[in-house]
């Protein structure tokens, strides 16, 4: 069989940490540097920063280029920004050692709508390097973008499509319940967001254009509004906190696209604590009508971590450029050894 | 704007006749020619056997050599049989005029398992010639493959997966009653099992094989069982026929994806009068379990015209080859002109 594929991990923060674990845990890959700008973690070997009772080999080091460089990476996990420009330099380094890229950065998961020409511009200069870039997760990435798109196939027409998140913050990490403002005043839930400290989810807006993108749909604009807090009506205690009656649960983040005047897109993303029913659910409007449902719902961080592994060899198999989910073959589970669904010679 | 596909339609039965009308009500395509063996239907206007009141200027005709020559057209779409071999020779006569392919043919749509050194045959010719050939519809082709492969794509492991379609058959056209064998004693149904008339859903060995195909997993067999009638426990009214008790109000098919002598693809396929609820259900077992279910169902007849009319852009813009379902971009449905979906020059 041919060589591992030889992964270079960019961050090390709770998700790049549980990517790299990820990665560890399969067969037929290996990680071979990782790189992180914490000046505590530079030096140390990444099997200590996993919490691995075992050293690894590899260093973790702040210098991108030279790793790239030097290890010569089949692939880039990049798992540190949501922001398109902030990872462009990054980008475009891999791009020029020629490594393909998987990115958790939220805006790359589809960036024709916020930065069409930094976009353009990605897509050429990965295909001039033949190299190919996607960016995905859970969300955006998979449940209000590629999942919905993938039910739309069964459909003769679609006049409306509706994805609802569900879920219990109150069973997600703490960080997580501090950044949806569990327990805060309205007044002070809504200076959190005055103050950009509590920003919803991010991503929204890339999964209705992705949505609209795949459907040949030209939205009028996409309307994101700001996340509204969910108020307790009584005493509720969380791992967290405990939320008073008046006070915020967690908050709702709610992004609308709009064609011909009308919602043609309607994505809702509520987290907070005191959930009755955890569920993802797609409803669409069109010609049959369907409602579908993940029962439960999908955790994020596992969802995250699981795409983008699940995602690894269809990036490598892929054309030159930059490619978003609705482009790839249909995501599937790396269920065994990752180089037995390689087309390609690397 | 590029000129309209070209479409040719094969076989004006009932799934021909729908698919026929579905591209009639799009956009940027237009149907330049049908064939079908029957003797009645040679040299009558297409609008004519569509049941249309006015004509198309299409004649139907029994010659498929002379019609793929003189038409010219993108791509055909073949609603004939449902085993490979008897198409085949269809399949080549396409190929060989330069025409893409999709089809209803269920062994086509993963045939890998059941026909394999036809499949390999049939994927050298298709490059041999640059044509992409599909088969695909509702089931197999969506349900029960395509939509489970991608729902795994959230998961971190998978150990099992389990897909059942629950069908209202006494919703569904006479002929479909009639075939699941309803209102027949045990006996008769055994009988017309034998005789195979009755034979069940075909497809479920294509779908599991697909799904086995996409997560990398060799399977030891796959174990298709005869169907089972399910049987009244009181008398039931039909628009078809009254079941009396003790009779047969449809039937099951199962089949089962072994490996390490374990069921770890489950794939059930109900269909009978007296249902509860109609769904189309997904479970997996893995890391995380996932439960899916589309409420209601996905109704078979529009589904596979959907699927069908959804794929044509896919197969115009794949790489020349036998492609199926878990190598082409994510199903989506063709709600504009079919036209903006072409990436590439016909």
């Amino acid at each position: 069989m041919a060589n591992e594929i030889k992964v270079a991990m960019f961050g090390l923060g709770p998700l790049g940490i549980a990517i790299a674990k990820g990665i560890l845990d399969k067969k037929g890959m290996k990680i071979v540097g990782a790189v992180d700008i914490a000046e505590d973690l530079t030096g140390k070997d990444l099997g200590t920063v996993l919490g691995l009772d075992r050293p690894l080999g590899v260093m973790v080091t702040n210098n991108a280029h030279r790793l790239l460089a030097k290890t010569k990476p089949d692939i880039a996990v990049i798992a540190t920004k949501s922001s398109l420009k902030a990872i462009h330099p990054l980008l475009t380094a891999c791009a020029k050692n020629r490594v393909d890229v998987i990115s958790t950065c939220e805006e790359l998961s589809y960036p024709y709508c916020r930065h069409p020409d930094l976009a353009k511009q990605i897509d050429r200069m990965a295909k001039k390097h033949d190299v190919t870039i996607l960016g995905t997760g859970i969300n955006p990435g998979y449940l209000m973008d590629a999942l919905p798109i993938t039910l739309t196939g069964a459909c003769l027409k679609v006049e409306k499509i509706t994805v609802r998140r569900m879920m219990d913050s109150s069973k997600r990490r703490v960080p997580f319940q501090k950044k949806i403002g569990t327990g805060l005043t309205p007044e002070e839930f809504r200076k959190m967001i005055d103050d950009k400290i509590i920003t919803g989810h991010v991503g929204l807006a890339e999964s209705a254009a992705m949505i609209a993108g795949a459907l040949g749909w030209k939205l009028d604009e996409i309307r994101e509004f700001p996340p509204e807090p969910f108020i307790a009506q009584k005493t509720i205690v969380t791992p967290y906190t405990t939320v008073k009656p008046g006070c915020a649960t967690g908050l709702k983040s709610v992004a609308h696209g709009m064609r011909n005047g009308k919602s043609v897109i309607v994505l809702e993303f509520f987290a907070h604590a005191d959930v009755e029913e955890e569920f993802d659910a797609i409803s669409i409007e069109g010609v049959p009508n369907l409602n579908q449902k993940i029962i439960g719902g999908v955790h994020g961080d596992t969802g995250t971590v699981a795409v983008i592994l699940n995602m690894i060899p269809k990036v490598l198999n892929a054309d030159a450029g930059l490619v978003t989910m609705k482009d790839l073959p249909l995501p599937s589970v790396l269920s065994e050894d990752a180089r037995v669904y390689l087309r390609r010679k690397r």
